[in-house]
């Protein structure tokens, strides 16, 4: 791959040997960075075979987003407003069964368009048809952590194993490492505890970190409490889950007891607050378990529970929640906030090098345009990226070394076919969603 | 003024009485909507002088900003996740006080810039330097409603009503309508009984409106109570200042006996997620005063707090944190949160016919691509605007009949001179500050 340098740009490392943000050149060789000038124009051009300015740019990480379902863009603003139970019973359900590996591959495409567009250059996905995400993630450039969603009940929980097996064999490591296979039975209430068990073998036996949902919501504790005597994180944790790597997911209705649990054992937590927000689960606790020692990401969720797929808005609302629940301004500064949304949210992934402007780290980086209104003048870049920076402002993405977004046009994708066809797979979906429930 | 007509577009024009998003024209005569076809393409081209094509945007109405300190933009990312009263006390308050009239031009420029290309057409505002800001508003062509701030402490409680009632003489109902002026008192706990009573009789004599702070933090209630063994709204409430017309901003603490009390005066409520958030200062309780027949508006605050103007992204928190903190994602739907954003916003600030698309209101109106990954798949457009848009997508913004924006770009501002301006006076601000406390 090429010799790519940024040059004079306004650069916030997220490093904390860095921690100030200054005017200066970053070079990229393959996929790591392999240098960072503290002054701008300083790194000489015959260094590199492209040469990029960087001027009113803010170079920063690229964001990873750290829970998701990518192809539900295909249900965004497909139903909304609804209680939890009617919209998964009523909409969302009887839609996603039927599912195609062609919708998937759409679905994810149109996600990933979107995710690229806003900065985001990891995302973490457990859905179905898996091999077609991982070809999207393949042929987009994008790096990904995929894991197929387990039920443990009925033909499917057999069959799920079986396909994640598959699944690792395929793609684990593909596209230079740009492509990572997890585990990802979907929660305890769909997943029981001899299945759990399995999943835990697997997990041992693969050497695979695992995704799973924990303490969505009240009901979901109150009926673990209720059925287990237990919390869902109690649960998890007496069967062995815990001495694996996992991220939780949610984690909005947690006691104590279940945060030190959590904290003992290095489990990672993918924040979702709009998400959780926009059900009605709630607000998940995230300054305790950050002063608790958890690392906490943070996750878009899917689309159609969201209903976008922008991390830089998921950044500000773990930030301002934080503050506004406790009645404490100090809470989640921007520095936590934007570290959570980049390197933080790596580790929660378990990739390693990820989600820091510092040599020899993965070359994954966006930059910001802030020649605009709403980010004049610039007394605090970081601030600005937190509290008042939009996806829109996002010009030039850079994943594994290779530019994927640059003057805000996408490199590898071709965004007019991925709305027609994401559009062509929606259409599909509602029709035989009605037409299933007019035979009925 | 000119007739335009907008051809083929999908109009949501969130009015009772069409209650669903179509495809359609709308005919705009001087300053009115003048014709709506439930059809597209349907009005003669011949009827208007200009024809926009609406092909790929959804027409809605403005967005109307129903609190802000505008220029306080000069302050954005300037102090932030600081405890409330060290951000007022050492930063916002001393570098205030070198606020001249310059300042406020351009922080105000740069603020309807901003909200211009998010938007917003109406804004109401409360600081100094009134004039200034009238200036302004009146050369950019946008919407509002200004109120000198007043407090009712020493040299400058009277001076601030004698600048009240030559800015209502020289401004209030200037530009055709466009600039509205009400009164400013700033809150109960700057404002002592006596001075309330003034501007109280003031507003009686002038028959304008009122905005005021009231209720935004714990402690202002609990000094409130202490002082006078009253909350706030119940002091103003006994002090007549109900028996005018009142927008009352934040409103964050308030019991059922204070709602009550705002519901049988018919008070209006300014609602700032954002900036109560990020403050620390709480969660503003939208649906129990909506339920109570309050009319809740949006507003963004000031940047310093927030730290954008973004109204689409405030529409959304409203909607989002009271389903969330109620636990029911039913609460505060996209349809009720458009309105409040729109047509409950403008009768917050009591303006007549603003905030729909209806034939005879008021052509404050825009336009928003919806060509876009993260607007993609279209199930439902009115669900997009709250759920899923973003400021970005606004293309077209139309203000009493008058194309403020168009593809983009501002029509009647010069934006890089305002950024450059904007820039100057913050970076005058910041050196004058230090420079006072240099000598101290």
């Amino acid at each position: 791959m090429a010799k790519i340098l940024i040059r004079g740009a306004l650069l916030v490392p997220v490093d904390e040997k860095r921690p100030d943000c200054f005017y200066g050149d970053v070079l990229i060789a393959d996929n790591r960075i392999a240098a960072i000038a503290e002054r701008p124009d300083t790194l000489e051009e015959s260094r590199a075979d492209q040469v990029i300015k960087g001027e009113k740019l803010i170079i920063t990480p690229g964001l990873v987003n750290t829970h998701g379902h990518a192809a539900m863009t295909l249900f965004r603003s497909y139903a909304d407003d609804m209680p939890l139970k009617d919209w998964l019973e009523r909409k969302i359900w009887p839609i996603e069964e039927h599912l195609t590996g062609d919708d998937i591959y759409w679905g994810t495409m149109l996600a990933i368009a979107e995710m690229l567009k806003g900065g985001t250059t990891t995302f973490a996905d457990m859905y179905f048809f898996m091999e077609s995400v991982a070809e999207a993630v393949a042929e987009s450039g994008i790096r990904a952590v995929l894991s197929r969603g387990l039920i443990g009940f009925g033909d499917s929980a057999e069959k799920g194993l079986k396909e994640t097996s598959a699944f690792i064999d395929n793609w684990h490591g593909a596209e230079g490492g740009r492509i990572n296979v997890t585990l990802g039975p979907h929660a305890p209430y769909t997943c029981p505890p001899a299945f759990l068990k399995k999943v835990i073998a697997m997990a041992g036996k693969t050497d695979r970190p695992l995704q799973i949902h924990l303490s969505e919501t009240k009901s979901e504790v109150e009926d673990s409490m209720r059925e287990h005597n237990k919390s869902p994180i109690e649960l998890v944790y007496d069967l062995g889950l815990f001495d694996h790597k996992v991220t939780a997911a949610h984690c909005v209705h947690v006691s104590d007891h279940d945060i030190a649990l959590m904290a003992g054992k290095n489990v990672a937590v993918a924040h979702n607050p709009g998400s959780n927000l926009k059900l009605g689960s709630g607000i998940a606790p995230i300054a305790k378990m950050l002063q608790s020692g958890i690392k906490v990401g943070i996750g878009t969720d899917g689309a159609s529970s969201n209903n976008n797929l922008d991390m830089i808005e998921e950044m500000r609302l773990a930030a301002l929640l934080a503050k506004g629940v406790a009645m404490d301004p100090t809470l989640v500064n921007a520095r936590t906030a934007l570290q959570m949304a980049t390197a933080l949210g790596a580790e929660a992934l378990f990739l390693e090098n990820t989600g820091m402007l510092r040599e020899g780290c993965q070359a994954d980086l966006i930059g910001l345009k802030y020649d605009r209104p709403h980010l004049t003048p610039l007394h605090d870049p970081l601030a600005h990226l937190v509290y008042a920076a939009a996806a829109a402002d996002v010009d030039l993405v850079m994943v594994d070394g290779r530019l994927l977004l640059e003057r805000g046009e996408l490199k590898t994708l071709d965004e007019e076919k991925i709305m027609a066809e994401a559009g062509r797979c929606a259409g599909r979906l509602v029709k035989a969603k009605k037409e299933k429930e007019g035979e009925v």
